[in-house]
């Protein structure tokens, strides 16, 4: 076999066998395959795509090119959720403990903030001492002791992953949905769940810009779940406003651990209790949605959650005492408001600005080395349908370095769209597919 | 400006500027962009295609990749020949001593066989003694002499061409259109030509399968040449046969000799002179193409030809007996016939099996690297059209190294198809595009 005879066949849009997969990416991980070559390949990937079984077969070989963790003789069913990322998303930090505390297993792996989106780890690094770089063999022995583990993603999973998404950000090859679906899946089943909850986010600060184009992904994301024997479920969610109020990194943690006390801003604590529903049917702790929502309710009221937090916390060695005083995170120095530039309602936010905002004051990566300050970001204090004025703020930046502020600011006034006509929010739940 | 955004930009389908060309093959060039972006940016343009002012701008920057021969101080018109590759591909051979008789200047730089087809650089390795390895220096001073030089492809001319077409082998970017015009035309201008006509073969013998696939390639080519203000003309001929008899190094040498004398096969004669008749129009020593022909015959009668060829090999060192005594050239031990397997008649021949015989007899090669045979190859004795029956040979052999030569005569009886109804040869000239 033969890369370029490979590369020729997806060219003319012929469809790869499962042999074909297995030698690029073992080939590739392998380091006998070039790079050039295998970037020619996700072009011709990305121009002529892929048939659901391919992708099927391209996730599970990539699966394969490292370790699959196995949680199987822990017993239980293991269950995780994805996002596919996008702005003021903390929903990870209120459901692993809720989902836990039902006794179900959540095997969390996740990502770092990137572009104008926000990343699990860096929210939970702004919890003091607390650690996401745990061995696979600290992650076997945490999700044994209490059912729940956070952390990154570890060299040893999905390793043709790395270096295909390293070469995708390169080579214009990143939104394509074969692409996308396996390097997500991939990374997912290598941590051993038996089912996925993927929260599929549509609108001007996702990936997706149209339903039309999230429901495609989740469905082969579906059908790549189903291809590898697990439980899937896509929520296709709005995101053409920041969830929640918060945006930056120890500013979310809080708004989660306010989640987790039954308080704080009701979009995010319903797309909150509709994921963790979800996982709960999945994870055989509710036998339908309604009885998931409930269990939710009732392990928030009892505290339940708020303990199993405190639980995740002290067993990956963070400081607990910040879910009863918010002052031991990392706090910016300074406050300001940016206030409307004109009266009327709130008609559009454009979200990615305001991730890009919130990157400005130093919350997010335009690098993948950049440091981030997990102190500082901003708190949304209008959103869609909200009526304003002059005196109304739009947003508080918190920040310490005063060098990017007006610009933050500016992007922000920008980013609003006000009108004399009123508009409704957006419906947060735009469908669920099975 | 950035590569990815350049390869993004492709990859959608849309036009890329003259700077984002430049930066691209400079960059490539200079070694500033690695390969792995290069060839996600070529599939993109295999499969979204390129406008000919695009496939012009490519032209000129890989042309100014690297040293530009400038003629131009020389003062007559410079004229050369390109042929897009076929089996028994002699013409250079006798149309580059013709033109020069008529007093029009030829700098001709050829390649070597690669695959099934032949090259003229080969062709003149077999003629002891005979240098084509001139540096650009002796090139010129050659020119300036006898008004012709035959040479291969140096170090400074059109670099990025060189990296280009060999990322395009290993990742399946070859058969592209405006690639494979920019790589011939870029070296081509790279002569110091005024004006350039294509020989662009069509059949199962050549690149381009079909006359339209043909035609296509040839239009933009000359849309090239005239971006790049040089006169152009393409004809399309025949590649469903191998062209004249003799296929391998020294035979085709023979044979070229010997139509400098008037004499051989007359299909072999006839391309050359209406290949010639065109390239004395363009270097203004003919006014019409019928001018021409009758030019190329004189020339053939007087031995002015034969002369002119004279004076290149002493010129460029080679041992100019070859022209009475072929027995200097390389010759083979050996000779086999390959009879025909039924009678009937010759119906077709799939020639680039027989291009593969003559390779497996050691006169081609399979990689860059392989040592060719200069003295072996193969005589056709029997072309479409000609009746054959068990005691007719359909080829002759002649090897040194018996090992592959049953393979080789039975890819020769395999690629003759034999029928009982009469076929006429295909017309040798399809078309002439101006």
């Amino acid at each position: 076999m033969r890369a370029v005879d490979i590369i020729e066949k997806k060219r003319d849009g012929k469809t790869l066998t499962r042999d074909e997969i297995h030698f690029i990416i073992q080939g590739y991980t392998a380091g006998d395959i070039a790079d050039y070559q295998i970037s020619a390949l996700l072009m011709a990937i990305f121009l002529c795509g892929m048939t659901n079984d391919e992708a099927i077969g391209l996730t599970e070989e990539m699966l394969h090119s490292g370790e699959v963790v196995d949680l199987s003789n822990l017993g239980r069913p293991r269950v995780d959720k994805h996002s596919t990322g996008g702005v003021g998303d903390k929903t990870s930090l209120v459901i692993a403990p809720v989902v836990a505390a039902a006794g179900v297993m959540v095997p969390m792996i996740s990502g770092r903030a990137l572009a104008h989106s926000g990343g699990t780890l860096d929210k939970l690094d702004s919890i003091p001492g607390f650690r996401t770089n745990l061995s696979l063999t600290e992650f076997h022995a945490t999700l044994k002791k209490i059912g729940v583990a956070l952390i990154g993603q570890t060299v040893e999973i999905a390793p043709a992953d790395r270096k295909l998404y390293a070469l995708r950000d390169v080579t214009a090859t990143v939104p394509c949905r074969p692409l996308m679906a396996a390097s997500i899946m991939s990374k997912k089943m290598a941590e051993g769940i038996s089912g996925l909850v993927l929260d599929v986010k549509v609108g001007n600060g996702a990936f997706m810009k149209t339903e039309a184009e999230a429901r495609e992904l989740a469905e082969l994301m579906i059908q790549v779940a189903h291809g590898l024997d697990k439980d899937c479920v896509a929520l296709l969610t709005d995101m053409n406003q920041p969830l929640g109020r918060a945006v930056g990194n120890a500013l979310e943690v809080i708004e989660a651990c306010e989640a987790l006390r039954g308080q704080g801003p009701e979009d995010f604590i319903t797309l909150c209790r509709e994921l963790a529903a979800e996982m709960l049917v999945l994870g055989r702790a509710a036998d339908t949605v309604d009885e998931g929502r409930a269990t939710y309710d009732e392990l928030i009221l009892s505290g339940a959650a708020l303990e199993k937090m405190r639980e995740i916390i002290t067993v990956q060695a963070g400081d607990p005492r910040i879910l009863d005083d918010y002052s031991l995170l990392p706090t910016a120095r300074y406050q300001r408001k940016v206030p409307a530039k004109r009266s009327g309602y709130v008609q559009a936010i454009d979200t990615a600005a305001i991730g890009r905002a919130s990157m400005l004051l130093g919350a997010g990566r335009l690098r993948l080395d950049s440091r981030i300050d997990l102190s500082v970001g901003l708190i949304i204090e209008a959103r869609i349908g909200d009526r304003v004025d002059e005196h109304t703020a739009l947003a508080t930046l918190h920040f310490n370095d005063a060098v990017l502020v007006d610009e933050a600011g500016a992007v922000i006034m920008q980013a609003y769209r006000i009108g004399a006509e009123h508009t409704d929010s957006p419906a947060l739940i735009k469908d669920v597919l099975r």
